[in-house]
């Protein structure tokens, strides 16, 4: 092996805002390996763009010296029966509301690209200890028609679908996305 | 701007193995970059999976140190009419076939669960200074059935699909998506 385990643990420690949204990011990771391994659908977290300046080998081992490059899209995408996901994970302290500057301009423009041709995209936000699924067209929805700089609370509650806990995976999300997504017209909420 | 231009000049130059396909690998970011702009499909290419051991800021320019992870799946990922699009570019300078050893043991893993999941998969191969796109179903079918380490020029040519160049984009593989992959039960080929 070219990368023992300790090389994964000092990743997650050492970079400060990788903590943000981490037990959530941990969750979805989790969820995502026990589909792939039950072969029922294939979701992966995209790798964070870097900019590679220079690869060097240390004991075999590629070593980069690079940029974090800002722009990136949404942090997971996949394939479920037939159709493209592409989503992210947001977790927020407040208790009221979900500011909308955890949503950057280039994620928000990448959502409506994904609606337009078709695929699914959304949110998991992480609010008052519950996990919500929102939907992209409801996020894109309440930000064209709100002069508001948050999200409120409630309108997460009312549009959006719980996640509860299960035992394995622990967030079963694609259970909602079944719920969601692929019942044709049977969605009880719009 | 963060990252000025000569960063990216850079990183391609310093590089040595990114200079294999990277003629196709060009072609393809061109093509997908016109379909982005022309609101066509959203396909990009992933980025390269570095594990990031530390981050940091140097004039405000956020530095990585990190290792290649070698288990990437596909280069490019996107989204057409609704589909899921999972593919890579290969380049062979073998005018007889095309080396198997290519493709890697977990790329055709991915591969397969991308057709069972329904989704588009095929690699664009640069062969005899064309371009072929040849179906993940044939490629798999092809190993399966063979002992063979490579995959005969001949095969290539009669089950894959020949991508002409044209104006702009130059590498039009959309054109060739649409015959292939979105006209029903009309494939004349299989």
């Amino acid at each position: 092996m070219l990368y023992p385990n300790n090389i994964k643990k000092k990743v997650k420690k050492n970079i400060s805002f990788a903590n943000r949204g981490m037990d959530l990011e941990s969750l979805i990771n989790d969820a995502n390996k026990y589909y792939l391994e039950t072969d029922k659908a294939v979701i992966y977290k995209k790798p964070t763009p870097v900019k590679i300046k220079k690869v060097t080998y240390q004991d075999n081992i590629p070593k980069v010296d690079g940029y974090l490059n800002q722009k990136s899209t949404l942090d997971y995408v996949g394939l479920y029966k037939g159709k493209y996901i592409d989503f992210d994970a947001k977790k927020t302290l407040n208790k009221t509301s979900f500011p909308i500057n955890n949503i950057h301009i280039h994620q928000l423009e990448h959502m409506k690209r994904i609606i337009k041709h078709d695929g699914i995209t959304f949110l998991l936000i992480d609010i008052n200890n519950e996990i919500y699924l929102l939907k992209g067209e409801d996020i894109i929805y309440y930000i064209d028609n709100n002069d508001s700089k948050s999200i409120p609370y409630n309108y997460i509650k009312n549009k959006g679908y719980i996640i509860n806990y299960s035992y394995n995976p622990v967030l079963d999300y694609i259970k909602i996305l079944d719920k969601v997504y692929f019942k044709g017209e049977k969605n009880e909420k719009n």
